[in-house]
């Protein structure tokens, strides 16, 4: 491989002229510029970008730390941050987790390493007060609320989102009310719970457990919440899905055993995601293109430095009424 | 931020023990090695991996190129491809390119660049010819046929999967036959049409243009499929429809218009994924994250150099019977 000196050597310029022309400074005569790219073309010369990216202690890399890449809540987010990326020219390094620990310090020491210029971490397993520890080596901007933190955060207010669904649910007539979660030791459950608990006392109605369907993460899982329910000797009239694809299959399964929604149950799901649209699903849109975006925005003046302190951004959500409550 | 100067000084030892804790070098006594991390540890200090992989000339980067991260049948390769990578500790670098064909070029640039240590091409819009220029780089692996190449490739035979799924719709009596797909000038689409146009001809049925539909890749395409087909004199009684969600979206707008699947139109999926099994969609497992995993691994054996010249893996397909048909 072709290196400076010889590109200098056959173009018949000095060293110095070669390194102008590479990094695009001026002052150098348009023949002279010609003939050095006219060399490199001939020598089929490449620059090695680790030594550039030495040299100007940029990467133009971010991570993206997240559990799944094949999921569709995570392909929406992700194609949002994408889409930042792409447009300011930064590449995305992709840091698959599958919620493991370790995983996810290996994905933020690569902000420790230089090897990124930031992050943005669309969910994790890790607190985030050990997520803070890293932010002494470069920008963090998370997915998720976590409070007031030394990171940047974009993120839906889950309470919120949960009581206006259940407020709806009880305007059109529904005490007995259940939801399903992805995981019991999430943020988002955390904070829907919240929300949960306070409409509960409300109602003067008690805590059933059972109610609360865990480990709902896609369209299978969705199918087999009608299995789960019928077993039960009281069913709630209302469902709160997180997951337009999990309230795909149990809508689906509902219908191939003749359970009329919403008359005997009521499903409201969260997303918006086209296949909802398709099943007449009334859902919360929580706007997960836009969150990526915004994410990939807020670390971007992070690592150009017109932005220092925390942002803490939260965007807006909606109900979207179709046919389904 | 401390450098190895520093450290050596604050720890007592020479900069050369220090180089060989980092490195993980043997012949440092257990006394200094520790009395090096303790330093390290007070210091915060970071190594620049940027310098790491100038001095190594591996990255352990490889670049990933696809044109859309939100979609049903990328998001599957790339799950394949990550669960390689993930285990030999190789990072992703995602390269969205929506079939730009300047983006595409970027993606293949930072092989030249010596950004990754190889590139994974999931589909592009640029023809196999100039992907192969770019194997004097490094090691490339295509996810699609490109004939006889430079370049490594694992991929379905669209054309005998195709074969399979039209005699077994003619054995079920079906003669008027149609087809989905993405975008017509695919390398997939021709391989299919060449088993298509060999059906017309033993059937002794004319070319029908509006017969293959064009620009179907998600539910909601699916969907619209059913307006297509109202609106034609004569209609196919089958479809082949590639991706189970468009034929997703198909089933649900068929029921929806009372028009009874197979009787009235039978249905093909591609893809087996989870949609599809709900539906009793009968379709075609292309082995999508087998085939991100053979991805990596031949890749990956390029890359340490076990094996050099260009594999060209053909992955079996399977017909899953279900109900549709």
């Amino acid at each position: 491989m072709a290196n400076i000196k010889e590109i200098a050597r056959q173009a018949g310029v000095s060293v110095s002229t070669v390194s102008r022309v590479l990094n695009n400074h001026p002052y150098v005569s348009e023949e002279k510029r010609n003939r050095v790219m006219d060399t490199i073309k001939q020598l089929k010369y490449a620059r090695n970008m680790n030594a550039v990216h030495l040299i100007t202690g940029r990467t133009m890399n971010i991570a993206i730390m997240l559990p799944f890449v094949n999921h569709v809540y995570f392909s929406a987010l992700m194609e949002g941050v994408g889409k930042g990326a792409l447009s300011a020219s930064y590449r995305l390094i992709l840091c698959q987790t599958g919620y493991s620990q370790d995983k996810e310090r290996e994905a933020l020491d690569m902000l420790r390493n230089r090897e990124v210029d930031g992050i943005v971490v669309l969910s994790s397993s890790i607190s985030p007060s050990e997520i803070e520890a890293y932010c002494a080596y470069g920008p963090i901007v998370c997915c998720q609320d976590a409070g007031e933190r030394q990171f940047s955060s974009v993120y839906i207010n889950h309470t919120e989102a949960f009581r206006k669904a259940i407020r709806y649910l009880i305007r059109k007539g529904h005490r007995h009310i259940g939801f399903t979660v992805g995981r019991m030791d999430s943020p988002s459950t955390e904070a829907r719970l919240i929300a949960y608990r306070e409409m509960l006392e409300e109602l003067g109605e008690p805590y059933r457990k059972e109610w609360i369907l865990d480990r709902c993460l896609d369209i299978e899982d969705g199918a087999a919440i009608m299995e789960r329910l019928f077993v039960m000797k009281e069913r709630p009239s209302a469902l709160l899905v997180t997951g337009d694809h999990v309230a795909a299959g149990l809508i689906y399964e509902a219908e191939r055993r003749g359970v009329s929604i919403p008359e005997e149950l009521a499903v409201i799901g969260f997303d918006n995601h086209p296949i909802g649209r398709m099943l007449g699903l009334t859902t919360i849109d929580n706007q997960l293109l836009q969150m990526g975006e915004m994410a990939f925005a807020i670390l971007h003046e992070h690592i150009e430095g017109t932005q220092t302190a925390p942002v803490r951004h939260e965007l807006d959500f909606e109900l979207i009424e179709r046919a389904s409550v």
